[in-house]
């Protein structure tokens, strides 16, 4: 059976998240309903990770088993064409190798939160930022995060439904930069706890504010207890915004 | 009197744009009632310009006179109160000089046209670009819009509406740029016809398409006539970014 490699761009408002659930729209529940109503065929859509509800995507991925050959370019339009009005678009669907998993072919993901950091709230941004009206030290956000690279156990981080094996993960990048008056968190790792990125953000938010230093957040890492961090930050501010695959894991070119 | 400069955010979607009219939101009429429940005040608010239906404002600007002295955050605070649930606020509001008026002391006018240009809808971005999805040519609409940059007669460009006095403006800048799956274009004069930049983004995308050449562009700009021109781009891409004040001219303290 082909195998095909998906990118997704999903606009989280209103959305139940990726996963398929009893009640809701989810991504991958409407991409399957358009594949049925495209091909005819009953699939699988596997995602290379679960975004709850309400969380954006500008670049998901996915892969999917068709039983016949299509070019991308025609499953691309046909998905969107039957995903209407839902707003979840196929940006690519290509042809992808036979051992190519969305999931556990992924060497790393992007994700990136946005604090609209000003008094009055977001009029052309609603929904695609977290309001945060007092201002924000950026330097001591910048100092926090710094604490949180690398290896550890990142209990402290994680939602008490996270179902990963083990708490420890390696967190590659935790940039955090002023855009005009907005502040991006952007974090990269090969793979993230539940909840890790908004509760980060959550905590970073308390540096921000002055009501935690930035050496709070090495104490509350080491605490390996969740109840030790910040808030959960809202759904509406965070992006997955890449999966990164091995250079030809993905056509199998390599 | 005491007088106000406001810097004011809105998303157009919906609006029918900055001046009163008999039926429909507009951001004047927003702004005179929310002045109205605030201080009890009937009062005029003066724009800078008026963007049309759908057009958004990152920072449109006014001016207002008041009976009574406000400190600036009140004004804010309480207009945006009262504004509520229309997609319009307040950013500042500052104490001017007497003699400060927001559209005859205007030097500049900021704009950009934002072009969606992929294949795909945007999901994220619905009702803020324009969805163009063929390809098109970057350093073909740069030549074309080389040849607008200056002083002309722009009647090419120019809605039949236009109550302008002359056709002849000075275009300084008209950059073309490449964002992602974007196509950015910037134009900044002192002051713009009705529908000027719309219809020039119009234009340039007929260049970038490949159906009219750069020198096309000359040659209709030469014609100073509106039905010479492309057509007019749609709303929703248009941002009015940024009024221009002399320094100083605002408050008075040059």
């Amino acid at each position: 059976m082909p195998r095909y490699k998906l990118t997704i761009e999903y606009d989280g408002t209103g959305l139940i998240g990726w996963q398929r659930q009893r009640c809701g729209v989810s991504v991958q529940a409407a991409l399957e309903e358009a594949f049925a109503k495209f091909c005819g065929e009953t699939v699988r859509v596997h995602g290379a990770g679960r975004t709850d509800a309400g969380v954006h995507a500008l670049a998901q991925c996915a892969h999917v088993d068709l039983a016949r050959e299509h070019a991308g370019d025609t499953i691309r339009g046909a998905l969107n064409y039957h995903l209407r009005p839902a707003k979840i678009c196929v940006l690519a669907a290509a042809p992808a190798a036979a051992d190519f998993d969305a999931r556990r072919s992924a060497i790393g993901r992007v994700y990136r939160y946005r604090i609209l950091n000003r008094r009055p709230p977001p009029m052309l941004d609603r929904r695609r930022v977290w309001h945060v009206a007092p201002p924000l030290d950026l330097a001591a956000m910048q100092a926090g995060a710094r604490h949180l690279l690398g290896r550890h156990d990142f209990s402290t981080f994680r939602d008490s439904l996270c179902q990963a094996k083990s708490p420890v993960k390696t967190l590659d990048v935790l940039d955090v930069t002023r855009a005009g008056d907005e502040i991006h968190i952007e974090a990269q790792a090969r793979s993230f706890l539940h909840h890790q990125v908004r509760n980060m953000a959550g905590t970073l938010k308390l540096v921000g504010l002055g009501q935690w230093s930035p050496d709070d957040v090495a104490t509350a890492l080491a605490a390996a207890d969740r109840r030790a961090g910040g808030p959960t930050a809202p759904a509406e501010g965070l992006y997955l915004v890449e999966v990164r695959y091995p250079v030809g894991q993905v056509t199998g070119l390599s």
